[in-house]
């Protein structure tokens, strides 16, 4: 089984779920984030009253998960026509850790137009994949080809830009679905890094992704690279934003993603 | 009284609250979404517990609001030393029309920059004010000097870029605060508009908020303009998404804020 699939993996069913953590991604305190959004993507999807796919997702991290178990209460809370709307609480003993909202839809064929423009980048094949120490667990599991703005490039002196331009996807290969979107819209190492030139504490305080891929465009995808490109827009007072761009290799736009960050530095 | 805080009026204490909505504020279907997103705010501002200021606020709209009264929810999920996670709900006689999650906190001191760029503008007073038809209800309760993309500027050729840029504040005018900036942010029409050359069937789903002002920024504002521009990045199979900066005169990024829109087209 693959990684991503194993930490995906819930019991009970409907609007009361179980899931762990698992070491694989492990970040430095709790489980990479990206990872807890994707679970709460795969609970709706399990829910037998779901309709639709993904439009949008909120996720809200409360604090620390611990590592080991965690329960999951999965609230359909409206469903309209074509679009259903879900409350999402992750609980340990009792205490919520996470909560998240989401909007799930039917797509229909409308109008269609991508304003948002392509970065310039050479093809993933000719950009040299980046290895990180061990001491990083959830970059393992994904295979990173940095176009710009690298950690491992961190050299200690401050950047007047924050951007990371990267192709990337699950390592090993992994069938794109809407849970591995969801979390490789985490994978942007925080913004401060880069601006700062160096890592400081820092940690998700809430994510907005936007899916604007449908079902049929992510079945039909497979594994091929994914481009990603992030950047901050204001720094200060002990938080950051960082926005985000997933496109597809035939420069389509996956997804777009938010989230504010807390730092010190 | 300021028909802005005529619109946010609460009655109740704690979780729970009630409000109803104010003709002014209407909109095509159910009241202007920047004054519920905003009544959200005031309503966790008004909880005996709230702890800081606004740092993230997400509010889905599950469907239109009944022109009338409503009920709120406000549940403080979890607090932290420096970060305060809230869950709301309002509904309508028992069925909830709106969710929203917010996290409050305290700022403090820390490496600050502005990595966004402030949009090269002329001054708003040379910038014509845009008065709107009577139908249009909530606008009467903003002054908007367009500098790109008005409203009445559509002619129904479209458009290959979706920015709009204006000068705003409220009218009659009002010392900003956050739930001011909160229904600002929300004074953009959808993008989809723009791009088409005409109004269409839209509404947003979900729309989140982060606020980069701090309190003391805020009471230092007064009544001088807003600088805000918008654009949507990717229009298509039902929805778009829009992106929006709102900028203070001192070219200081205020707030950004991102939402998903409905759309036929």
């Amino acid at each position: 089984m693959h990684s991503f699939d194993n930490a995906l993996e819930l019991t009970g069913s409907g609007e009361k779920l179980s899931g762990r953590t698992t070491p694989e991604y492990a970040n430095m305190v709790g489980p990479f984030g990206g990872v807890t959004a994707a679970v709460v993507v795969r609970a709706i999807q399990q829910h037998p009253d779901v309709l639709g796919d993904p439009v949008t997702l909120t996720v809200n991290f409360l604090g620390p998960i611990a590592y080991g178990d965690f329960d999951l209460s999965v609230r359909p809370v409206r469903t309209n026509r074509a679009t259903q709307h879900w409350s999402v609480e992750i609980s340990q003993d009792g205490a919520a850790v996470t909560t998240a909202t989401a909007v799930f839809g039917f797509r229909r064929s409308t109008w269609s137009a991508t304003e948002a423009g392509f970065p310039s980048v050479p093809d993933a094949e000719t950009v040299a994949e980046q290895s990180f120490p061990d001491i990083y667990a959830w970059p393992q599991n994904y295979e990173m080809r940095f176009v710009e703005g690298g950690l491992m490039e961190l050299d200690g002196s401050e950047n007047a830009e924050s951007v990371s331009t990267l192709w990337l996807r699950d390592k090993p290969v992994r069938p794109l679905d809407f849970p591995a979107l969801t979390s490789i819209a985490d994978a942007f190492y925080p913004r401060i890094f880069r601006r700062l030139g160096r890592p400081t504490v820092a940690g998700t305080v809430s994510m907005t992704t936007y899916f604007h891929a449908d079902a049929a465009t992510l079945a039909a995808y497979g594994t091929d690279y994914i481009l990603g490109t992030a950047r901050g827009q204001a720094f200060g007072a002990g938080y950051f934003d960082q926005t985000a761009q997933l496109w597809g290799v035939g420069k389509n736009l996956l997804a777009t993603s938010h989230q504010v960050v807390y730092f010190k530095g």
